[in-house]
């Protein structure tokens, strides 16, 4: 096979074989194709697309560039939950705990914070002790012992994905449809899988800002799953305002530590018994999503969810006593209020812009290496359609540093829109796709 | 300025400005950006395309990664001739002495064989003694003296065209209008000309099949040279044939000689009076393009035209004795026949077919560095939409091996297809546009 007729192929629009697919991943992934080349063959892929078929053969290329794990010596049926990230967005936390305590295998591999969106590793990390290092031995003896774990990617998952992504992030290819499903799809096949239940985000804070476009996505995901015979389902659900009323690594363990002991039932709560829902309907624990939901409700309720995370928590090193009375945990030195400075409603929000701010906090990462400052964050407390008058407090921001307090707060004034008439509340979950 | 933004700038379609370009391709011929972005922002140039302005000052970057000739120490106008290449195409040996004798001076700059095609700088070279490598100094001193000069591109002429062609080549951007417009005038523009007559080649011997494309080439080559305040003129001519009979370095100055001596008026002649008339009249010495070719047939009847050709082979150190007397030329070892083997016409000839077989006999290169035999190469005898009947010759092939010959003459047969219905002889001036 040769590079150029590939890439002049796929320029083509034509579609290309499994073994050239095959080839180019191979070839880049071990060097043997020069950046040059691939860089030339994303782009063309990016503006002429990928079928469902390609798409399934790429995932499939990136997939087995690494190793793929054996969970059959683990009983029960695994399922995992992906997101396309958002702002404030610490389901992972919720679900992960709830589905497990019904006896289903959750094996959760992670990524950080990307951008204005945060990561569950960077979350799970701001409680003391937590590991999500684990070697791929561990992992398993933690999936085993309480039938949930999260850790980071390890070098021998999918290693094709972090080299193509460095790739694409340089060379303007990385908002495309099917090479985002390879990227997700070849590290959720890597875990182990049986099925996966998708959490596709659309809004003024997600990648796919279009519904639209998230359902394209969401098409794309669920075709290439099936491809490689997994049981999927996938919610297109609201990013245009937080997730939730926590944005923050520690202020997201702590917001989940409320929804799990049944203290607050808001936006997060509801969305979590969506996912976990469909995540025990395909773990074959109920008939349903629906009961999927009641089931998940009950697990709250009796404590079981709750329970089993403090079980994660201590399997995987953290401190299960900050989980007990999070109020122990250290506190940001400075808190800067913002205050509505008028009557009427809240009309809109630039969730980005949200998302941004809290970066600024110190609650992600502006370039790699960053370090991050866990007890920094937003809580926001209202909602897009809530009525609001002059002085109403809309959030509180934590950090270390008045100066950043004032430059975020000034970022979220600007990303906040009221109005006199009182706007539609945007829907939670748009859709449910299978 | 952003490398990944500019990318994904043209990657969305909208226009890059001056200095984006600028910045990306001084940045890449500075090595600043490296090659993985640069063929990224190929191949979006490539299926997004660059309209005229982007299209000059694409041409305007490359020109100016090195040096412009300044020749207005030298009196007269400066014209040049540039073909897009084809099967026996010899042109400029005979019109750069017709144009030249007539006072108007012609800087040319040209190139080695590519591909299927030939290359003026190795025809010349066929001719003992003849250097193509003069220095800009040597340049304009033969411009000087005799009106005429032809030599190879120099490493101060233009290099992004190169690092950016050795780039295009490996990822499979090469065929993009906008890109060949920018290679072709960036190095025109630097000989330092006032005019330039184009001769875009169209059809099976040529790099644009169809001549719907040859024209959307010419209209881009014209658009630019015209942004620059050039003055010129495009013909759109036929390349399903070979131009003239022979094909092959020594061949062709040879049948250069006869049509400069006047001794041949084939379809070579009459293509040379065209391209000659269209240089004359841009160089003020005729009112029309009609009158520049009566005065470039007279260049030739009166002997001028071959007596200024003798005269620039003198200059540029060839042995003019091979001119005066092409027989004492060494021959190929072996000559085989091409036979037709049914009574009809010439119907159709696969030209590109016709310039492998002659790479095959040793007169191109088929990879760099590839040494080639300057005796080699083939007589064509008929051409489309002659009568043919059995047993008469099509075709010698000249080489120093049998087996070489074999396998060309196999090549030819497979590429020459007969009817028994007469066929219309193509046109070989399709169209003039300037």
């Amino acid at each position: 096979m040769n590079v150029v007729n590939l890439i002049q192929k796929k320029r083509d629009g034509y579609q290309l074989e499994k073994e050239e697919i095959d080839f180019l991943v191979s070839g880049y992934t071990k060097n043997k194709i020069p950046d040059y080349q691939f860089s030339a063959f994303l782009m063309a892929a990016y503006l002429k697309g990928m079928n469902d078929k390609e798409t399934s053969y790429l995932t499939d290329a990136m997939l087995h560039s690494g190793k793929v794990l054996n969970l059959s010596s683990i009983p029960g049926i695994k399922i995992d939950k992906h997101s396309t990230g958002g702002v404030g967005d610490k389901t992972s936390l919720i679900i992960a705990p709830i589905v497990a305590s019904l006896g289903i295998k959750v094996p959760m591999i992670s990524g950080r914070g990307l951008g204005h969106t945060g990561g569950t590793l960077d979350k799970l990390e701001a409680i003391p002790g937590f590991r999500t290092d684990l070697n791929l031995s561990e992992y398993k003896s933690v999936l085993r012992k309480c039938g949930a774990v999260l850790i980071g990617q390890t070098k021998e998952i999918a290693p094709a994905d972090k080299i193509i992504y460095s790739l694409r992030d340089v060379t303007a290819t990385v908002e495309s449809i099917p090479l985002i499903t390879g990227s997700i799809m070849s590290k959720k096949l890597a875990e182990g899988i049986d099925g996966l239940v998708l959490d596709v985000k659309t809004g003024s804070g997600a990648f796919m800002r279009k519904t639209k476009d998230a359902e394209t996505l969401a098409k794309s995901l669920i075709s290439t799953a099936k491809s490689f015979d997994k049981k999927v389902i996938s919610f297109i659900t609201d990013m245009n305002q937080p997730l939730g009323n926590y944005i923050g690594n520690w202020f997201e363990v702590y917001e989940s530590i409320l929804v799990l002991k049944g203290e607050v039932k808001n936006d997060l709560y509801e969305l979590c018994l969506n996912l976990a829902g469909a995540m025990i309907y395909l773990g074959g624990k109920s008939s349903s999503i629906k009961d999927g939901k009641k089931l998940a409700s009950e697990q709250i309720s009796n404590g079981k969810a709750f329970s089993k995370f403090t079980e994660i928590v201590r399997l995987q090193g953290g401190k299960v006593d900050y989980i007990h009375h999070p109020e122990k945990y250290p506190r940001s030195k400075f808190i800067k209020k913002l205050i509505v400075d008028k009557n009427g409603y809240l009309e809109k929000i630039d969730n980005y812009q949200i998302g941004m701010a809290s970066l600024e906090l110190g609650a992600g990462r502006k370039k790699l290496g960053d370090k991050i400052d866990p007890k920094a964050g937003i809580i926001f407390k209202i909602k897009i359609g809530d009525k609001v008058k002059k002085g109403d407090l809309i959030a509180e921001l934590h950090s270390d540093s008045k100066s950043k307090n004032e430059l975020a707060a000034g970022m979220m004034s600007g990303a906040i829109t009221y109005s006199n008439k009182k706007p539609l509340k945007p829907k939670l979950i748009k859709k449910i796709i299978s």
